[in-house]
């Protein structure tokens, strides 16, 4: 199936691999009139661009985002906004040895059983350099989404055993550490745990959490289409991802009624919760509160101690993975988590339009019969 | 947006609220041939069905389910396959009390947000008895998947704090306790702390498991439609459930890379792994391996304590909810994963019979130009 | 595949053989706060029912309508409607012979080819009154377009070599016959025409026109989903028709550039056309102008004349088919033709609600923010 | 809504305008294991590039396609197919005059109704460049469906009023003559009618043909996906396709049920039809006949003529078009006829491999589980 294709109304469709000419990305249904340049969707990437720390791989990379459609004098048009980001420091030679190789906890193997065929250079298609493409699409959906008064954080929660707790989170410390941690403190004794693992030739995994405020009440289709739904299917769909929680996800199976309730209240006409266990959403439809996301991200899979497996010919092997590799993801996958968590966002929003009868009467009779 | 449509090729559409006529799934899409009777779909219907043990609902409902269409001389024919069940024992004078307040952990709020108006009787739409449309389409999902010797087992593992260790699994013990738990000691823990939960007017959640054998390996299409992320939607889209893990899930986050890794072997031609860690699943695609799924679902939001909460025009309200509702939803939700997750896997195999170009060639030689 | 499944955001789902329990259909994403009774689907339905003529099959049906979910207290509530129809009038018997026989002109052969299994009964699926899911389903669809001051006319132009010709249209007529055409004299013509169809054992076709005035401009989605793209598949997808025209249609083929153009002109404000060779369509959009549609039916393929055709052990076969079939089925697909266009537009109109970020903007500060 | 994406398993995406970087699609889902190079693009780009004769514009595009993905050693790989065309002799100053002004029969008024902007050089995105992605995507369908023994055959029927009477046909022509009608002496005299045409600052409309053989029995889903249904949309979306017809088509309206029903006969245990009215589609699938489809194409609308008109601001104004236009693009629109039926037949195809239980069984055994 066209598995890269994502979406309702706002939809993306990406392309590209690892080794190739580059990474790319198609936006269509982007409303008109949203203002947009390269610089926009350039914050996004360098947020996601390697050799930022020393936990991230030595691969250079400028990943410069080029616009070549789908914008005029600076705004968006409605029609389908196209972004290439090139490929340049590529090393096939590197992946030499791994040609028939199924290098475990990658998708070396499913790749082959399901298509016979595999573009082994660096990953192909299953190298983390496909999120390019997800958040050069993210970023405009963000920025649409700021129009909307409407924010999304994400961050480090844990990388390893090294969980911040939340009541020490200062979001201000976010951008202050390559971990993007919300705690300069813990971000260190991660930084350690890191090194640990560099020296033993291990990696790591960790949980990135997403906070969205502002989303108004309401967003999301019961019953399949829950805001919540497509929101574990979009974390899900990102390399690595083997857990998705809303609000106190998996704790809220140890809880109680009574205290996992959150009760409503009210501030004049506008509706709360004093507490905020749902994590924003009931019934699949946000309920006005923040909403909070967790993925848990699995160890990079890429390691240089030796391991047991087999190649394409069924043989055993013992392989060392020697390449450019990330010993944590989670850095730089906080900002691939934004940018699923801004377009399931943004694409519901814009379905939400027509829920009522009387916004469409309205819709018509104010925007198109004057 | 059309939220009561599920899949791509076997596709699925829900209606139904809990107090009017009744609940009904239109099946589409389903292949041709397959032998289909009632009581397939009753099998299913009846593990979900109330009444069943004295931590479910008093309602009483026979859920006898009609297929109205789609089957011919005991097969399904390829067109639509409609099946009602119609609600018997509606008793809406129950919830006159209910009809203006927002119940906390509930949707009323929501609802009323996005549309504006309600059907608020016994939840409407957002009921339980929602489920009864996907419960009578996975059973047929469930009988496709069984002719290509794909097994899903699905049971509680946890009822609040009560939990059953991996090592202490018996599958034969499922059906024999009414709380679906693959242990009968732990059930009657299980059942002792809800009995308890009774006492105190209060409720519990838990966690549902589900094992899948015999999938073939490559299933699942990526980037954004792989099978995990179409797996935890699937979850996710049932309501009360907050998170969903994959394999390991949460604990690979704390993992190292080393012991995370699934080293591959090989018997003859077929590929295997020494674990499994993964849960069966690797770049998005099924690994061969068995599929692990968890879900977490939160404790049933209707209790009898008074609840602090607030009505449709924002004045405070002290709420005690007497209706007929289960202390606990994870036994009866138990067919339910299993049924999103049969859904799911069949309309994925089906996708991917088309994933190669020298199966497309051999289908149309041989089962058309002879 | 789901071929059952119609629509974006309004959507539907139909299923129902001729001879089964019964024809149904549910609307999923039909806004919430319509007005809607089982008497506005009962309007359309009669308009489709059989024995209303000597022109149309002598099977008696009362089609009576049920709603069976998505309706409280008289307003569609943003959750799916489920309509059903049940079946009365079988004689299952009738078709004994033809059970394994390809009537020419018919998708018995197709429906074998494909599924290798046929609900022979009446046509099962590919019965005409599938389109009762079509019409029940049209009827909100108007309902809902109506309140946008949006109206389709739909009527017969020609019965086989009879044509009412655009200077004697009288709309008032429609209703005035009973092959609801815009001129009673020609559809006096049309019935001697079709008595001698009958005499003759035989059977005509016609053309469907179809115009829709008030429709908002920008209506359509570049560049696949155009207006004019997505009637012709709703049209081309009734049974029987083999044609389908925007404005000009074929004519256009012949004419010049400087008699097809439409010189655009202005009243105030208000953009419009002196001419409307275009049919209210541009660049796949709705221009303003009325929209002009033409469906092309073939004549009824059961004819009582003896066929050549052959069996399903490809023996050869003389068949006469002596059922209670239309010897024209052009003034009951009338209703069926504005029930897809009505449909389709209604998709589109909620649809394009999200073109505009300042659309986007204002309904969220208006609507949600307060 | 993202309307430039197309098809269900085998799905396209396309981007960019006519004075942009350039036109680009992403084919995703074409099935692993194709041979394909740019050659085979290139072919069929080439018969859609400008300046192949003086009836088509003199703007100079060499119209090079470049893969930028989802091939490796010569193969797709099932990951998306990026492919790019730059734009080069854009002449943006060429359309400054028509800047605030909607053009007649263009689709300036309709894009500014929708969106409120619009990219004007060059017609932006309603440009027949915008073609270029559906017939680069095309070439490589026709591929898929070469090696299923399918083959597509489209060529111009009609310019203006000079038709080709099928009885005249000789296939071999097509390439014999600058406007692909197949026979030399129409072309001759649809040239001279074309010269006419420009001398009168005029233009010309036609009808394009297209014949499929080799076409499996039985696909195509009932009742909303129907093969025709799907063909029509297909074709109507191409820009200024104002009719669409599958065999007799509006012929059919007029004729008598005895002889518009084709006989059925079989030789062996094929079956085919003595005569083919339905143009090879029957109840919405193929029926193993030749498929039959035509299009009508209305007149360029850019003439040199001056033309009543409005601009922006509501104000009369003449217009005469000078920029490089074609009199006529029936010719250039050949091949993007063949291009939108081979992408529709490519993923009905694929659609339709598991139609029956038998099928899946059979597909998982053999490939999967050997």
């Amino acid at each position: 199936m066209a598995g890269s294709i994502y979406g309702t109304l706002f939809q993306i469709s990406t392309w590209g691999e690892s080794h190739g000419y580059g990474i790319g990305v198609t936006i269509d249904g982007c409303p008109a009139g949203l203002p947009l340049t390269e610089a926009d969707i350039q914050t996004f990437l360098d947020r996601r661009k390697p050799g930022q720390s020393r936990f991230t791989t030595k691969r250079k990379e400028s990943d410069k985002a080029l616009i070549l459609s789908g914008i005029f004098d600076g705004y968006t048009t409605g029609t389908p906004i196209s972004i290439l980001v090139k490929n340049k420091d590529q090393r096939s030679r590197d992946y030499g040895t791994i040609l028939n190789t199924y290098r475990p906890g990658h998708a070396d193997y499913t790749f082959d059983a399901k298509y016979g065929i595999r573009d082994y250079r660096g990953g192909g298609r299953s190298s983390g350099r496909e999120t390019i493409g997800r958040v050069a699409a993210g970023a405009i959906a963000s920025k649409l989404l700021t129009q909307l008064g409407i924010r999304i954080t994400a961050y480090t929660k844990a990388i390893g055993p090294v969980t911040v707790p939340e009541s020490d989170y200062d979001y201000a410390c976010i951008s202050q550490n390559s971990l993007y941690m919300p705690d300069n403190s813990y971000a260190r004794q991660a930084s350690e745990y890191l090194e640990k693992c560099i020296t033993e030739q291990d990696s790591a995994g960790g949980i990135i959490e997403c906070i969205v405020t502002g989303m108004p009440a309401g967003i999301g289709e019961t019953v399949f289409e829950k805001l919540d739904a497509n929101l574990a299917k979009a974390l899900m769909s990102i390399g690595a991802v083997k857990g998705v929680e809303i609000g106190d996800g998996f704790q809220a199976a140890k809880a109680l009624g009574s205290s996992n309730n959150d009760a409503f209240c009210a501030s004049g006409d506008r509706v709360s919760k004093r507490t905020n266990h749902s994590g924003g959403i009931l019934g699949g439809m946000s309920d006005g509160s923040p909403i909070i996301l967790r993925a848990a991200i699995k160890p990079t899979p890429s390691i240089a101690q030796p391991q047991e497996t087999i190649d394409k010919s069924r043989s055993p092997v013992s392989l060392s993975i020697h390449g450019r590799h990330d010993p944590v993801i989670v850095p730089r996958a906080v900002v691939v988590v934004e940018s699923m968590t801004a377009l399931t966002l943004a694409d519901l929003l814009m379905i939400n339009m027509s829920a009522r009868m009387d916004s469409l009467i309205g819709f018509y009779r104010r925007e198109l019969h004057c």
